[in-house]
């Protein structure tokens, strides 16, 4: 009897953690109050900036944030596990699938990446590039970073004269 | 003999469906094959332009687009099963859920509407804005239309001169 009310207590607790207060209101984050962080060097290269980051609360599972790469820079190559969505704000960028072109991107452009697709994006070598980038979390994870684009891989099409 | 065949080719037709061939490659929507769609008049007051449309396939469910609201334009009153993120891109809005202030919102202010919560947003009155909107869908809907926001609900606050 005494494990039973032990075990009906942490039920009891476990609910109460579960069917927390819904949020009833809207909330805004100010650029003012946003603090811009820089890509690390273990998943980008070059100087990349992260503005607007945003989460969803469960049980949505959405975030993302604007990415701004200078000027050559870019990130690993990686995978999302639900794949991600690529809205080019400004400047001229580039994106590649494992044994794809390098594709040309610009302003408005959508891109999309399918779950488990490796592939890499960043700016082109002469102008910089920002985009929005949304992704759903599976499991807690967004990404599965890996090795760095080479020079030599991104050399390969980055001059502007591809496709 | 003749019901459990029908059946087992059901099921085998089934899992070929299920089963799709992935996606493997990074795909580019260019933004001069983009077509920006009006607002509809049943969930919008004013003129309002949508672009850069985009929509994550299964298992992802994440979905949105630039909006972009002229001086005055909003939404109808809604509700989003899963919540919505606005990430501002241009401009002076508002935003404001349903028995709360109106919030002014402008360019990189990130804008977090919980599931459920009744809400609108828009322009202020003197000056248009843009907002990428990033929404998961539950059940296939996104959205839950309401009715329009009224000259007087929207006049509360619409001069610029709130909080």
């Amino acid at each position: 009897m005494k494990m039973k009310s032990l075990i009906t207590a942490a039920v009891a607790l476990g609910a109460t953690t579960a069917f927390a207060e819904p949020e009833r209101e809207v909330s805004v984050t100010r650029a003012s109050s946003q603090v811009a962080t820089a890509g690390a060097p273990e998943h980008f290269t070059g100087s990349v900036k992260v503005q607007s980051r945003f989460q969803a609360s469960s049980p949505a599972r959405v975030g993302g944030g604007l990415v701004s790469f200078e000027a050559a820079a870019r990130t690993a190559w990686h995978t999302h596990p639900l794949g991600q969505t690529l809205i080019v704000t400004e400047g001229s960028g580039l994106v590649q699938h494992w044994e794809g072109d390098i594709q040309e991107i610009g302003p408005s452009d959508v891109v999309w990446i399918p779950p488990g697709v490796k592939h890499w994006h960043g700016a082109t070598s002469e102008d910089g590039m920002s985009h929005i980038a949304v992704a759903e979390s599976l499991d807690g994870k967004t990404v599965e970073w890996m090795e760095h684009v080479t020079d030599e891989q991104y050399g390969q099409n980055s001059g502007g004269d591809g496709e």
